[in-house]
C-alpha cells in the first residue's frame, strides 16, 4: 500500500516536471538564438507591460504591440535616454483581420513574428548598443534580415536611442 | 531639539501622504463614477497585462489596447467562461496617427477614452454581470452612452460572456 502511494507521488511529480518543461519550451525556445546578435526569446515576455500598440500597412498589414521589461518601463517613465543596459523591448505582430463578432473592428489574426531589442552597450557597441532578434514560429529569421535591423533604426530614430516606439499614455 | 525632530518627522509624513494622494488622484480619480453602474477608474490599470491590441475605423479611427487585471488574465489562460467576479477589463483608445519617425507605420496619437468592464454577477445581474465605465479626460461619459454599452455587447458577444476581445498569443 505504502509503495503504491510512493509510486503515485513519483508519477505526479514526474508529470509536473514534464508539464513545466513543456510550458518552458513553448514560452521560450532557449536553444534558438538570432544570427549576428545571439538574442534568444526571453522567458515571460508576454506578461510584460505594454508600451504601445501600432499598425503597419502593406505588405505587412499587421497589428502590433510593443511590450517592455521592468527596466524598459522604468526608463520610459523617467524619460531616460539612452535606455540602460538590461532593457529589453518586445514587438509582437499579428495579421490584421476583421473581428469575428464585430467585423467593423480589426483584431489580431495569425501571429506573424516576435521581435526583440536587447540593450548591452558594450556587447552590441557596433549597433548602437542594441542586439536584435526576430523569430517566426519560435525560429530565428536569417542573417540578411537581421543585418537590416540596425540600418533602419539608425536611419530613422538615432535621436531616440534607436527606438521607434513612444509610450502611449 | 527633540520637538524639532518631531515636527520634521510629522512634516515628512504629511508630505508623503500628500504625494500619495496626488499620485492616486492622477492615476484614478476615485470621485468620478460612471452613471448607472458606478464604475470608477481602477488604480494601476495601465500596468495590467495586455490581452490584445485592436483597431476601429471611422468615425472613431482609433488604435486600441485591451488590458486585464490578474483575474482576467487567469480566466483567459484557463479559457474560463463566464469570467469570475472581480474580473476587470480595460480598453485604452487613441487616435490613429502616422508615426512621427516612420510615417508608413500608424502609432497612438491623442488618448480618446478609457473604458472598463467590471464583473460582479450579483451587483450587475441586469446587464449580464458586467458594469461599464467610459471615461474621457478622467471624467465619466453621460448616461445615454452608458445605456448603450450592454445592448451592443449583448447583441454581438453573448456567447463569449459579453466580451469582444480574444487573447492575442
Amino acid at each position: 500500500m505504502k509503495s503504491m502511494w510512493l509510486s503515485l507521488a513519483a508519477a505526479a511529480i514526474a508529470s509536473l516536471i514534464f508539464a513545466k518543461m513543456l510550458a518552458a519550451r513553448s514560452d521560450a525556445d532557449t536553444g534558438a538564438a538570432s544570427p549576428i546578435f545571439g538574442v534568444t526569446i526571453p522567458e515571460g515576455y508576454r506578461q510584460w507591460q505594454m508600451i504601445a500598440p501600432s499598425q503597419l500597412g502593406e505588405p505587412f498589414d499587421e497589428l502590433r504591440a510593443i511590450l517592455g521589461n521592468d527596466m524598459a518601463i522604468k526608463a520610459y517613465g523617467g524619460k531616460t535616454l539612452p535606455f540602460p543596459d538590461g532593457t529589453v523591448l518586445a514587438k509582437l505582430a499579428w495579421k490584421r483581420i476583421p473581428a469575428s463578432d464585430f467585423p467593423a473592428a480589426i483584431a489580431p489574426g495569425v501571429a506573424t513574428s516576435i521581435q526583440f531589442m536587447v540593450k548591452d552597450s558594450k556587447g552590441y557597441a557596433a549597433t548602437g548598443g542594441w542586439g536584435f532578434g526576430k523569430f517566426v514560429d519560435g525560429k530565428p529569421a536569417d542573417e540578411a534580415e537581421h543585418r537590416a535591423c540596425f540600418a533602419c533604426h539608425e536611419a530613422h530614430v538615432k535621436a531616440h536611442d534607436f527606438v521607434f516606439t513612444r509610450f502611449a499614455p
